[in-house]
């Protein structure tokens, strides 16, 4: 397993681009916490299929675990080097290649960022809606952990705008799969099953992408309850009310305060236990009838108010919803969650997390996707040490990952399984579906060299 | 290979489910065309996931082959037992299991009848919008081939609304995928890939499905051209503009005529060359708007007219375009084709069709999905003699698939390849794409005794 410098040179002609051992920075050796470490014996900046390519074909001849990486905003270790060798790191292969206005899609490098994505789509009309909370992801990333974000309950997830796709297999053959066709009854559908991968079955160099027109037009409101309870129980009946929303955010008041304190910016209504914020988009008609819904229903089913917000009004709320990983990591180093559970479960899985704070004593920040179930947890550290920071973490997660498998959840809404949600995804995943998964796996990249140990992959020679 | 008919009574303790050899009729080793037949040596009429897997195990550890079906409404031979062995008809296991209006899912048997869970969700509000054509059709048939129709441009098809499947892999082992939470990051997405593998990969023994709140009211238009080529240029602007038609369908005058003929009904502004029928579902305002949008820009790309239909002339319209298919096939045998191709070339295909009808007297009735680019055409045997008509076709049909591949598009859109479109899609499809979907059907049936040789499939030991 020992790198031939001059073969990967060779591939690579620009020695700019090509890092060994010590040369390598520490944080391409980790995700965006930085807590765990691995230690490659390349990294590599590429620039086309053809390199990416080439460097797979080396490594899969000899059985070097590869890992690649956009720029390591993931949350769960999943661009961490685990196994050692080569990182291909794509955030340089980060340019539009096609923008086609009449099948409305967009064909992009995987390294483009999320941010630069929908500013370059801004300036045409035209709306790529997935909206995943970290706007300087890549859109390579975006499709391995399938992100979701707010808008999730309108437009769905970024599995619903990925039509295509060109990627290397992990032998180094190129593949494209999908395209511009609206529908597709022709063969499986390899693109959906890379979508979500985690990068455990190629390495997608190429994302053709459905778009759609913009909103003309988009107008927020926030909904103050008595309680949390009451404010999630709304939310059930507004979801049902063919109302549309855009996205359904909920907050308690003792998390909005720390949103508050780190923002300077107040929310109306200091009285009320909790917020649901809510965003609607389309034309001028279309919003004032679904916005005089969910007020009726937000009044009839026990919210205190409904204040309809300016823009000006809008980006203050937004921003302090925004800025609450920010407010508690300013603190205290946090265990972030991303579990999802039924729509219809989430009161009843917040009520278990809070509970479990009163009676632990141990601080739990829950805030998140009221619309579709992804409740995130920051799961805050303190001032404890390590060793009985891990305790707390192993007792109070275990219980909290149990919880939400009991009411039909999963361990991932939308960050993925990575490194560090792979026991409780194993713990909470039937035997049988971890070995299907592997099973197409090793079909895939019998020598498994992609991202070995990430997700649902149980190993090399294991399974 | 033989048929241990003994182990069969064994695990299906009921014999009037069980046909052997020449007892099975006709109609069960053929597809709804009935040009293709195969000899199976048992036909099963399964009625519980146990049943199936027994089955399935017993199949597998003797490398019988195995054809599911359900009701048999396919068009490309999908149900022909090809290799004999024995056929596992689902159409009994037709009940619906659950009804949740929380998550708004339903979890049914794969035997149910669209026509059927329709009516169903029609009593309690709720909506499941895929809408193939065939309403006889079987939801475990509708996934199988990713079934489409024509609300796929407002709506997606059928991908869309499983959220989760149990399923019986070949070796008769159970396996659930999916489930009700929104969004998944977690682990491969086995479900979509299940979804339009038609019954190559597993058999489906409980489908969970998503629903939406039904659409207040429902009006459809009829937009008359000048010509095919006006008509669908329109389409594409219609398309971009925002607003949001539930179906869009093209018609030439010629073909209309044939529909006319058959259903005694009569089209408004018979000086037309073609026409334009669109559908828009939601609230009064949605409607108003998108309507008075759409009829703008219609006038402004050339339309004749912009005639609103009362529902009872809505339903008449609709009539003749859903009796295209019976009025060809009252005078003549057809081959169908499902090409699609990117919504930007469908002008430029039905023109290469029009123009290869006029070059060769062959007649070639096309209408379809213009919203989505999903064409179909009826090509007419007439009075060929059999030599004759094969002849016509093979010349024919390589010409409008090539034609098809050319312009980016696929040979299915909604109907799947199963047996009669292997060779046009083996002929357009990249060999390293077959080989993928052949190594991941290789990882879950070793010994591949479900569906062989149907769709992507090279046949056990070939690939």
């Amino acid at each position: 397993m020992e790198l031939n410098k001059e073969i990967i040179k060779a591939i690579i002609k620009d020695e700019s681009r090509v890092k060994f051992d010590s040369a390598i920075e520490e944080k391409y050796q980790s995700d965006t916490l930085g807590r765990l470490k691995g230690h490659a014996s390349a990294l590599i900046f590429v620039k086309s299929t053809e390199e990416i390519s080439g460097l797979l074909h080396y490594a899969y001849e000899n059985n070097i675990p590869v890992t690649p990486r956009g720029v390591g905003t993931n949350l769960v270790g999943s661009t961490v080097p685990v196994e050692g060798g080569i990182i291909i790191d794509l955030s340089q292969m980060n340019h539009i290649l096609e923008i086609d206005q009449e099948t409305m899609t967009i064909t992009v490098e995987p390294g483009i960022l999320l941010s630069h994505l929908q500013s370059e789509l801004a300036t045409i009309g035209l709306f790529y809606p997935p909206d995943p909370g970290e706007k300087e992801s890549t859109i390579g990333g975006n499709i391995s952990t399938n992100a979701g974000g707010m808008r999730a309950v309108k437009y769905g997830v970024t599995r619903d705008y990925v039509k295509g796709l060109e990627v290397i297999l992990a032998d180094g053959r190129i593949l494209n799969i999908g395209g511009k066709n609206i529908k597709d009854a022709s063969g499986l559908s390899l693109t959906n099953l890379v979508v979500g991968s985690e990068g455990t079955l190629c390495i997608i160099s190429k994302c053709l992408l459905k778009l759609i027109p913009a909103p003309e037009k988009t107008v927020s409101a926030i909904i103050p309850y008595q309680d949390l309870e009451a404010g999630i129980g709304s939310v059930l009946k507004i979801l049902q009310a063919d109302a549309h929303p855009t996205a359904v955010e909920f907050i308690s008041r003792k998390v909005v305060s720390l949103g508050e304190e780190f923002t300077r910016i107040s929310y109306p209504r200091q009285d009320a236990g909790s917020y649901i914020l809510v965003t609607f988009d389309g034309h001028k008609e279309e919003i004032e009838h679904n916005t005089k819904r969910v007020k009726e229903l937000a009044i009839k089913t026990g919210a205190l108010d409904f204040i309809a917000l300016t823009d000006e009004e809008a980006a203050d709320i937004w921003k302090v919803r925004g800025a609450l990983v920010k407010a508690v990591e300013a603190k205290s180093e946090q265990e972030p969650v991303d579990i999802v559970v039924p729509i219809n479960k989430s009161a009843e899985f917040i009520s278990f997390v809070n509970q479990l704070e009163e009676e632990t004593g141990l601080q739990i920040v829950s805030f998140g996707h009221a619309g579709d179930g992804n409740v995130h947890l920051c799961v805050v550290r303190g001032t404890r040490d390590a060793a009985a920071w891990n305790e707390v973490l192993q007792v109070n997660m275990k219980q909290i990952y149990e919880k939400a498998y009991e009411l039909g959840g999963l361990v991932s809404g939308e960050h993925g399984i990575g490194l560090t949600k792979r026991n409780y995804f194993f713990a909470g995943t039937p035997a049988i579906n971890i070995e299907v998964m592997n099973s197409i796996k090793a079909s895939l990249d019998h020598h498994f060299i992609l991202n070995n140990k990430k997700s649902y992959l149980t190993g090399r020679g294991e399974n």
